[in-house]
């Protein structure tokens, strides 16, 4: 049986440990949300303050060059492209994950359009992200003409669900609640086999685990950088599409920065070629800056390293929670398998939501999403052993006491 | 003849003077390009580093309940709808431009779809601003079915374009380039009597011009908050629809913040009721933030003082550049008439890209369009009849020296 010790000794050999110092964390919290929205980078207020006072206050209209923002979504995209498994020029940050869907799936089904009109199927998971879903669906509603979304209720049922109806398949790579993992390379095969196109939500992915979206043949990647990227509250999503995908149709959203020369200010649209087709309007600089200061700390580490430790600290966290926590009714939501496993674990509980405002109470912040389910994310760049071993501590206090039953309840919903 | 002195004693009786405090622009420039980056709010530093040190950085995921960040779009959109004739609850301020600009247009799309099905057509401006007219190209590729755009090449030939075949006409009230002004609440009520639906893109009016939109009837409208509003570099934008038409249809860029119930994480989208269908996806918090900055300062003031100063402060240019830089090639595009003027006035030069560069390196910082177009905001919030003098002594100076002709060329684009 594992004790406190010996979590003190996996911090003292972890070596990644070094990298927490990087982030400001605030006293008497333990933050296993990191999943929802990561920590504060040490340096996000510097490079903000530079952005602010020095590129907007002194620089004004001149920085749109001499500070690089016309060119920042592709500067910081070729950055993020070592974390997927993409080339630099491949990757733009950009707008937001649903809006970046609506461009990738519009553009899905422009190309079976032109290939095989018959395929109007979109297959996706009813336990899907729900705005993954709602962007499927205000796109049909607007196209008409036979499109339709395929729901299957578990990854099981998706290959006989990918037919010779499939125009698309999107699935997010690691779901949002249950923390269960696709297999990128396996699936992507099975839909190519189909004849249908891929798109791979890597919100819970991207800087959570390794991600090879070329060497899986991946069509389509969209995602956030908020999450485990450490970009900040709502920071810029991002969008990749295999090269040879890339120049074959316009996407709908055709705003000037995706034209070809958006200076001539000529009266027709131009897509440019490449990735720079997927932009669209004037992006909000400060949040999109602030996104290179999580990048220059996956910079110093390689997610090889970093799914080590996190498969470490969950599997630590599952099996504390199984021995202390016995006998109080949680039941483990996310797969044992590390293949199939993300980088954060969900239990569920009769009373999750109550327990959950109970452990924020204690310092310990998780998230709660219906029903019943508690989520634990693990950040290998600054969460530790000891963490995990405090968190099951305070939540089996918290459950053999029924404290959760006089919890404040404050916060029903957070965002994702 | 007007002299420096003259100047000086209206900056020493102008009621606005004080409010120039309130911005941080650097020493030795005179800063006329307000109409594509507005200056940077002194107290924007400090709102941005409140939100990324306490919001995000001690707060973390609890912020977007307990600093408001959950209600953020709505909250600062109350706080403009008092700049542009709307009511509390009708604006939202998101995303971009030009996505908010496919939301309208499509949802217009759909409003007529639903009445009078034979009206598949577009009208606007040849000289709109590229980005809505690509959008619109966009939305129309997109749809097919026989929709398509016509594009006038003047004002006067709007109402010969409107018809029983047009279902919206889409226009920019200031025009980017000529900075001409249209009467939104003539032109709306030429494009109801022909059964069309009104999109009043407001990027160059918001905060620069008063603008009343509930009574001119208007149906649709859109803009940015980085120009006049000050907002920061690419702050997210913003839009209005005619409370007896936001809830008649869906806008497709369905995306979870739009939702009845976002945090029920149902399957299905159901809209929520009233602008809030307008949302999409999760916003860049920092950014949006400090759109906030920019509305705190003109909280202590009005769009009537503020036109009457703008009209002031562009009279002024207008009569010193034709009486100091007379013979120099120089030919004003920007109307004279008041009511027709937004609040920027634009010359054209058969080297106007070059003496803008000239200018822009003696500190004067105007912007330039093809072909040959000068362009010169007049930020009422911090531009003084001072600074147009002296602007105008160094044009004259560029124009009399031809110092154009060596002037470094380092920036020929800069974002509007």
């Amino acid at each position: 049986m594992i004790d406190k010790n010996h979590c003190l000794i996996l911090d003292e050999q972890d070596p990644l440990a070094h990298l927490r110092q990087q982030f400001t964390l605030p006293d008497g919290v333990i933050y296993l949300d990191g999943n929802s929205l990561g920590a504060r980078p040490r340096n996000a207020g510097e490079r903000a303050r530079r952005v602010i006072e020095q590129e907007w206050g002194d620089g004004l209209i001149r920085s749109w060059n001499s500070a690089g923002w016309q060119k920042l979504p592709q500067r910081l995209g070729d950055r993020l492209a070592a974390l997927i498994g993409a080339d630099a020029g491949e990757v733009a940050i950009t707008d937001t994950t649903s809006i970046n869907l609506f461009k990738v799936l519009s553009a899905a089904l422009q190309v079976q359009a032109g290939r095989e009109p018959q395929r109007r199927v979109i297959v996706s998971e009813s336990s899907n992200f729900p705005s993954d879903l709602y962007i499927a669906e205000g796109l049909i509603r607007m196209l008409g003409q036979g499109y339709s979304l395929r729901l299957v209720d578990s990854p099981q049922q998706l290959p006989a669900a990918i037919g010779q109806d499939t125009a698309v398949v999107m699935l997010t790579h690691v779901n949002y609640k249950s923390g269960y993992m696709h297999d990128m390379s396996e699936m992507t095969g099975a839909i190519h086999a189909a004849g249908a196109l891929s798109i791979w939500d890597l919100a819970h992915s991207a800087g959570a685990v390794p991600v090879e979206l070329k060497r899986s043949g991946a069509d389509y990647a969209i995602g956030c950088t908020y999450k485990y990227l450490n970009g900040g509250p709502g920071a810029p999503a991002f969008l990749w599409v295999a090269p040879a995908l890339c120049d074959l149709v316009p996407q709908p959203l055709s705003g000037w920065f995706g034209h070809a020369r958006p200076f001539d200010m000529a009266t027709h649209y131009q897509p440019g070629s490449g990735i720079v087709r997927y932009l669209c309007g004037t992006q909000p600089i400060v949040s999109l800056a602030m996104v290179e200061c999580g990048m220059d700390i996956f910079a110093q580490t390689d997610m090889q390293s970093l799914r080590r430790k996190s498969l470490a600290l969950s599997d630590l966290f599952i099996q504390r929670v199984e021995q202390r926590c016995a006998g109080y009714d949680l039941e483990l939501i996310t797969p044992r398998d590390h293949a199939r496993r993300g980088s954060h674990v969900s239990f569920a509980h009769p009373e999750g939501y109550a327990v959950i405002q109970a452990l924020i109470a204690r310092g310990v912040i998780g998230d709660y999403r219906e029903p019943g389910i508690m989520r634990f994310g693990f950040t290998p760049l600054y969460n530790c052993f000891s963490d995990v071993w405090q968190a099951v501590e305070i939540l089996a206090q918290i459950l053999e006491h029924k404290t959760w039953s006089q919890a404040q309840f404050q916060v029903r919903h957070s965002v994702t």
